[in-house]
């Protein structure tokens, strides 16, 4: 198993290469992968021989392979199906956001309780009743459910993803949800990062 | 300085407090809230006590109390004006996003340099063109700049975010930028949270 600190470094070094490779650049040392991702040498080249890559000696890594090897380590290079559960402000916005499926993510439904949205489509993807979810699931596999109902709701809708059959749940409340241990949980509170970056802004501001 | 990773957890704590003030509950045992957050007891006293907050023997926190000043702390209860620049899939997604202004973010304007979407207004907010940034910062306050542009143009894109006077970025590009030691830098790379999540959900496919 990779270990997530290594797999989270993984996507800035594919960002990087993936521009190298647009300028034709077809070698590249851990030295300078390390300089423009601001990570360490001796790390860099650690993060990439968990994935099997190793450089050759003065010529440093294929940038071609590297770019084809990440990707396919991680899974950007195949679709995973995703439904949104919550059609509120943040789930309408990731339904305008098609720029997911360059990530490997296609979301092909929205989910939500209110009747006064469902059958709508946004950005031609239908929004169902929650209660159509086991239906949905019979004809249709579904890899991720996109969490993003308000924070009183988090746990129940992730109950009711998980009884659905649904393996991976991209959390984006705040709230810290409870599920089986074989299911696949990511919080990604972005709220968590406003926090920490008001923080230090007020911190800058009032030396000022 | 309040030490980054107990930052990140008091969202989780507000999240869970001001559901139980809605509920009415009036007090919190640290054993309860760290229960639910799933962090250890300790823990959640020692983050408290960064903030000047000790629970009271038996009863615990004061949990209108505690809401009011992680509120404070975290910047939540105050607005603080954003710009985005790219207003492509992702920034256009965040502009649709009116749930930031719950959490103290107020997007004022989009920026880009496409001549066919300046001027337009999405969700009521004006797009200008990069080149009037300068003009713009003159008659108006912006403390954060949200970075949605290509991987391509993350580096000059955050040098020109900088230039303008902006003290903070909040960069959803998967590029490390380099900005001066005094500029806040917020990254939010949903494409590593990705990269995580495929993994350990390929893992499980894979034991099946």
């Amino acid at each position: 198993m990779l270990p997530e600190p290594s797999l989270r470094r993984l996507p800035w070094y594919l960002a990087h290469l993936k521009l190298m490779h647009d300028r034709g650049v077809e070698f590249v040392s851990s030295t300078l992968l390390a300089r423009v991702t601001n990570v360490d040498p001796s790390r860099v080249a650690k993060d990439l021989s968990h994935i099997g890559i190793s450089g050759k000696t003065r010529v440093g890594y294929e940038v071609a392979l590297l770019v084809e090897v990440l990707e396919e380590v991680l899974g950007f290079n195949r679709m995973h199906k995703a439904c949104i559960f919550g059609v509120g402000r943040l789930g309408r916005a990731l339904l305008h956001d098609s720029g997911l499926e360059e990530y490997g993510v296609e979301i092909v439904a929205g989910f939500d309780t209110r009747v006064e949205i469902i059958g709508e489509h946004i950005n031609n993807i239908p929004i169902f009743s929650t209660a159509q979810l086991g239906d949905y699931m019979k004809h249709n596999h579904v890899d991720i459910g996109i969490l993003t109902v308000p924070v009183e709701r988090a746990q129940s809708a992730a109950d009711y993803i998980v009884a659905g059959g649904i393996k991976a749940i991209w959390n984006f409340t705040p709230y810290r949800i409870k599920v089986a241990k074989s299911i696949v949980v990511q919080n990604t509170s972005i709220y968590s990062h406003l926090a920490v970056m008001f923080n230090r802004l007020h911190e800058i501001n009032n030396k000022v």
